[in-house]
């Protein structure tokens, strides 16, 4: 587990969208990030408190969080000397850059003759096991896509926090970059071993209170054929007690395959359902998480009231509505 | 690739069974074998010719292969001694153990003294590609199992000899550690990361003539819930045109999992060809291969018999009856 809590590095981030980990961070675990450290010509703005180094240890902050892509895939000089000072002042560093920080030899060297510890968060820690397949206690709630990024790790997130709210017992489960520095912790499912994806799933989602729900962040999507396998894992080291259908309705073709037409809402509820139950013959689909950004306000509500009455299921954007709907079918099972 | 032909190594073997390996090669690649090594106390017995590292060498043979299981997961010293002579005399040696040559300093010393290359055929040696789902020419078979161990390796090696033997175009593609020593090359798919496995399944298969088959060894099972991911990436890197459905009808429960019941093929045929037509529309389920090794020759023939009726599928166990059946469904689609 990644020490918290943070201070949200934002660097020199050319604009908002870079800084996409930060604002996740100030949005779903804003009590996990003391303030952020913004470096001259920073675009970016999370709006919370601006921190020096000092500032921040000062407030109690632990780790210093990467929360902005790179520029050409490069950890600049410019970053380095923050970096080494914050190692310098006592700051443990994570990040989910695709290059690694544990490659700079000036930050390893940093790190060990200060006794930190650097988190590459797209590499797993942890030697997973085989999954065994056993019963566990506890219930699980899996997101499940027509497609890759149309909003199964929000839908998650929304819908633990909805719980966390109504004074339910739950927790968000990351299998991402993303999600693991959200919440400190979790599994970098795509950077599994094939062999071990679905024990590092069950390892991740654990014998829990029978009242408990874990929302494991979904991946890929069982119709994508480049990470479907990584799905699959999921679906059965998961053994989800309830899936919820993810669909972004304005994609013309699966992400990055201009061949490969999305499949139906039915189609993804028979398939999952019928993989999901060999795990657990009780699984059921208890709703549909539709990512309406690229859609007017009537067209959604449109669409999602077509979509409703067609399947059967409650419907709604959690980003535009909440997750009110689906853990109160949650509750329900 | 490893460079053939081998010199099989039994070292003290203590039965037969432990020289799975070797036994393989002799069976399916006897071009690929120029002798067998056997040390003293050695209970196995591929039936070549025993040979020193000398008269292997002599006889042309470029690597010697470990073709058998060590005792306790250890290399030990007696074994060391004749892979160091083995390295000092020109050989290269590849091993499909648990514990790795490269992980055994005095080998490494050796096969870098010599120029000399040690093959860990469990760990890929190629940065594989994410999948990119495109269409590719030329044909693939794949066999999907009931359940993981039930016999696809064999079904694949089957196949492809038979259509050696009539002249067709054919190549078997190992996705295991034993079918890559078989024949030199190949995907250790269920040791490479997540993401890239169907991209791993596309660099094994890549475009071919239109009318040359590729016979995919399959891996696990999608009702297994320990490996199914693996299962499923083969199936959509693999864009399969044929699926053989494989079974062993003796099995109580599924391999390692007392809890899980195995499917029946009418269940297997569906989830498997609905998954394989997300990547090749045009997928069909071919035949059943069944591993009736546990059967006598009556029940074996009468339960062969009730499948192929029930299936309405060609039937065969290609231990006893070979797979000539099987090719002649490829041949007609």
């Amino acid at each position: 587990m990644i020490q918290t809590p943070y201070l949200l590095f934002l660097g020199d981030a050319p604009d908002q969208l870079a800084a996409k980990v930060a604002q996740g961070i100030k949005d779903w675990r804003p009590d996990n990030a003391v303030g952020q450290f913004r470096m001259p010509g920073c675009g970016a703005d999370v709006g919370i408190k601006d921190m020096t180094l000092a500032e921040a240890k000062a407030a109690g902050a632990k780790t210093l969080v990467i929360g902005v892509a790179n520029r050409g895939g490069v950890i600049s000089d410019a970053w380095k000397a923050v970096l080494v000072e914050a190692l310098q002042m006592g700051f443990d560093v994570a990040s989910g850059l695709h290059n690694l920080l544990r490659d700079e030899n000036d930050l390893m060297a940093a790190a060990r003759v200060n006794g930190r510890t650097l988190f590459d968060v797209r590499i797993p820690s942890v030697a997973y096991p085989i999954a065994n397949g056993k019963k566990r206690t506890g219930k699980r709630c899996l997101a499940v896509g027509t497609d890759c990024s149309v909003g199964k790790m929000y839908t998650g997130l929304a819908m633990d926090a909805e719980m966390q709210k109504r004074g339910m017992k739950s927790t968000f489960r990351p299998t991402g970059q993303t999600g693991i520095l959200i919440t400190g912790g979790g599994v970098p499912l795509d950077a599994v071993i094939a062999d071990f994806m679905a024990g590092a799933v069950e390892y991740l989602t654990p014998d829990n209170d029978p009242d408990h729900w874990d929302h494991i962040e979904g991946q890929g999507s069982l119709f994508h054929v480049s990470y479907s396998g990584v799905t699959m894992a999921l679906i059965h080291g998961g053994q989800p007690d309830a899936l919820v259908l993810a669909h972004e309705p304005t994609r013309t073709h699966m992400r990055g395959l201009p061949d490969y037409a999305l499949p139906s809402l039915e189609a993804l509820r028979d398939t999952a359902l019928s993989m999901a139950r060999i795990a657990n013959p009780d699984c059921q689909v208890v709703g549909v998480s539709v990512n309406t950004q690229h859609m007017s306000e009537p067209e959604a509500i449109a669409y999602m009231a077509e979509v409703e009455e067609r399947m059967g299921l409650p419907t709604v954007d959690t980003f535009r509505q909440g997750a009110g709907r689906l853990v109160d079918a949650l509750a329900a099972i």
